[in-house]
């Protein structure tokens, strides 16, 4: 197999309805982007949704990390690439890096999926799926960003809540990945996206909510510029946890 | 000039998590889809923001009224074709329709638009503009949908108030034209769009809003399964109206 299929890339251009009042696109687009070029990818070699769907599994987003020097103005081209680092019985590590429109990387991001039964919910094992031939898709490529950590808030008074509505509800019935980090954003006043920018943006997908489920939204300073947020629903289970650094 | 020219025809993908429950395209995403192929047909013919921004003007959405038999389903391509049905002093139609994955249109929309200058806000003579060739672009292609119409809200108890976000905002520092029909169609309950589905939706927009602005929105039912909306801010100055017809 030739290595250079096993990195995928896809072209965009930055929409203005996609970029905030700076003119850059937005953290929760660029999530959006990064997941739909995993679904590209992934159907391109076998994997993708469609072709698990007939057999009843599907793909489960665990972790997104995604760390950037700088994103694309309104109207800008820019790229993404993406590549799977390893597979493992039950998780697969896929990276990606953005591309600027003149090819440089300006960010990278790290996630982590796991393959579910779509039954009875329970993880299904990479290393048989198709003959364990997501493996030869594995790439030593370099992503120079840390792997996502751990996210841990004590805090107890929320910050914010919010009730969800039809536009948060995907296929699955199930507040879209997407929309968890619209909601987070907006817990910080447009003063932050003013004076600093987003240096590094984590999300840890814990369980899933529904429609007109309560989320409570706990955020905590945990060092300079860097707020760990937890999400909650119905005041008890953890639904997501997400780490935003400002620099 | 070649009539081909007239109508620009831009194709598409919906993406996962730009559709609703049911799988289908969401009204707010394809509200983006359509705006941003306006922005494609006038950039392709001089007309577009970035040409205009250079001469300090720039295009105003007025109004919008999209009816659709069918939305693309998850997954599935589609095209949007556009063009100019007339220009006049102040304002120009611009229509389009929606076309499924084997070319059959499943929906027609209807916009007008104006020109602004960015310095004064007053309205430019699009008659003038680049000596008046934007009317050499006039197509008669069918559009057989009516017209958006008036809408009139008498309701003076609030049914949902909203203080806008970070994520409500766009380059101009205004809520932007997607995010209020995402508002407005997560006023009505889940179950309206599992039992029904949106065969004609409308706004007019009337005024800008700000970050922080607080938003109001009226709803009256006027018709069987038919709902004006207004939207006010502060309390005060009506920022939008919109009218949806659920079948």
């Amino acid at each position: 197999m030739m290595s250079e299929n096993k990195v995928g890339t896809y072209r965009f251009v930055a929409e203005p309805f996609h970029c905030d009042f700076s003119g850059k696109l937005t953290m929760s687009v660029l999530g959006n982007h990064l997941l739909n070029c995993a679904g590209f990818h992934a159907a391109d070699r076998g994997f993708g949704i469609a072709t698990l769907n007939e057999n009843h599994y599907t793909w489960v987003l665990s972790r997104l990390a995604v760390e950037l020097e700088n994103m694309p103005c309104q109207y800008e081209g820019f790229s993404i690439q993406t590549w799977v680092e390893n597979v493992y019985r039950l998780f697969t590590d896929r990276n990606f890096a953005i591309l600027d429109k003149e090819g440089k990387a300006v960010g990278y991001a790290r996630s982590v999926w796991a393959m579910i039964s779509m039954e009875t919910r329970k993880p299904a094992d990479l290393l048989t799926l198709h003959g364990g031939s997501i493996t030869d898709y594995v790439c030593d490529k370099e992503c120079p960003i840390s792997k996502p950590g751990r996210i841990k808030v004590t805090e107890k008074t929320p910050v914010s809540e919010y009730q969800t509505r039809y536009s948060d509800i995907d296929i699955n019935g199930h507040v879209n990945s997407i929309k968890y980090i619209e909601h987070i954003l907006d817990l910080f006043p447009i003063e932050f996206f003013k004076e600093k920018r987003i240096k590094r943006f984590e999300m840890a997908y814990v369980a899933e909510s529904y429609y007109g489920d309560i989320l409570s939204f706990y955020r905590e300073e945990v060092g300079e510029k860097e707020y760990d947020i937890e999400v909650k629903k119905n005041g008890t289970d953890v639904v997501v946890r997400s780490k935003v650094i400002f620099i």
